[in-house]
């Protein structure tokens, strides 16, 4: 079994040598710009690790992988735009829109959202792109209810949101891994509560990062949740309160984990970081 | 064989009957305005008589003719956008960002692209979604070029543009026909020839209603690529001369129309429709 940090290594590799579209022309510097300024690869490694834990070679995941971290990138491009976040810093960096302007962030995401469907329609059955489908409209769905609606959300809704905006994408690395590895269907459940449980933690450490990190550490604006009034666990609960439910999903994540029939000892390793991650 | 209209009434009654994912809540409101704006269809409908010219039953093409029709509506909500065409009239009604703002129409032009691959994975074999995969990448390559150059263009490239901004997707209403209709791969290029003439003709056409038409007959603002300074058939060569190329190209359309080997009947209807259109 490959280490997470072998796994994200096999991901960067995969991702500088992407061949985008010749018909992108110069808008392809946009897209390795969003791309390759320095993510975690979270997505793209959690399916690669699945692969693996399904016992399958991680290459073979690739095309999958690298797709989900493309939607991942394509969202965060157009999110950061002024008439939605309107965030100036992304990954430590300029956000595409301050680099290259607005329309070029545009169409640079649209750009990421296409590339991602045509890598991921390289497997030969349609099963791993209508996951990548199904978690994407899902994601914008949750984006949608997040910019047009302010401090009006309680628990339950907010819930519901993170489930969309955060949980679906995360849920489709593990979905996509097991339509990939054409897994039956009748596995799949076991599989998908595991998903979504970390989907969970990882919006929980996402709102305690956002209330407590630094510009340096997290590689964008902290506090913005706060400053734009909007609700999350921090606001609701308390920063106390939202660091024992981190560890409340954590468990449960575990728990789900160890019910897999697979070695899922790369997967804990994963799950360790996402609950200690500092950016 | 239907008629052109008869094709029409199909595309118009699937299209108002699509159920948009349950996730996009009250996102989807503005999807439906854009997408029932009262656009000709010609996309669509070119996908219905391409499958029914093959001798299949035309509602085996609907998913994938919605589909084109979807991404043509995303291209046309993004490219209204302040940040690229800026364009506040679009099918004789304000366009996607007047009337929902700019951050809603970005994010239902994303769920429109979004939600026309889930439409086309709906097909068994990945194919049809390859192929508007392919295209939409083109579109977006060619929108790219439009808006960061101004007035550059030679013919060779203005053609080059048009290839790829109006022609790839006018392409794969065939393509995706065909692939919907398995044809065997060495009778696509046949089709493929017609196809590309037709996009010509199309964009010579646009080119023209731009310089003479008016915002009525439009339903968009006139007169938009020569105040912009744009490089078009009628900048390039002048009106009476563009006429002359129009006519030259809908004669190769109908040449390669004559040369493909199905009832062309309702595909000749539609050529005609397309270089008479005033709008």
């Amino acid at each position: 079994m490959r280490s997470v940090e072998e796994l994200r290594a096999l991901v960067e590799d995969e991702l500088s040598r992407l061949p985008f579209a010749a018909e992108l022309g110069r808008l392809e510097e946009a897209l390795r710009y969003s791309l390759l300024g320095g993510g975690k690869r979270i997505r793209p490694v959690l399916c690669l690790a699945t692969g693996e834990a399904l016992g399958h070679e991680p290459r073979d995941f690739l095309p999958a992988a690298c797709s989900l971290e493309l939607v991942h990138t394509f969202s965060l491009v157009h999110d950061d735009l002024p008439a939605l976040d309107d965030d100036d810093l992304r990954r430590g960096q300029p956000s595409a829109h301050v680099r290259f302007g607005e329309g070029v962030a545009i169409l640079a995401g649209d750009a990421l959202l296409t590339e991602a469907f045509r890598l991921v329609l390289g497997y030969p059955a349609p099963d791993p792109a209508r996951e990548l489908a199904f978690a994407t409209i899902g994601m914008i769905g949750g984006q949608y209810v997040d910019v047009t609606t302010d401090g009006e959300l309680d628990a339950e809704a907010l819930a519901e949101l993170h489930r969309l905006k955060t949980g679906r994408l995360l849920e489709a690395c593990i979905a996509c891994a097991l339509a990939v590895a054409e897994v039956p269907s009748s596995d799949w459940e076991a599989w998908r509560a595991f998903a979504r449980e970390l989907g969970l933690l990882f919006q929980i450490v996402d709102d305690i990062l956002d209330a407590t990190g630094t510009a340096a550490e997290l590689g964008k604006t902290p506090g913005k949740d706060e400053a734009a009034g909007k609700v999350t666990y921090v606001s609701l609960h308390g920063l106390e309160r939202a660091r024992e439910l981190a560890d409340d999903a954590r468990s449960r994540v575990n728990e789900r984990l160890n019910a897999l029939p697979a070695d899922t000892s790369v997967l804990a390793e994963l799950v360790s970081a996402i609950r200690e991650r500092r950016a």
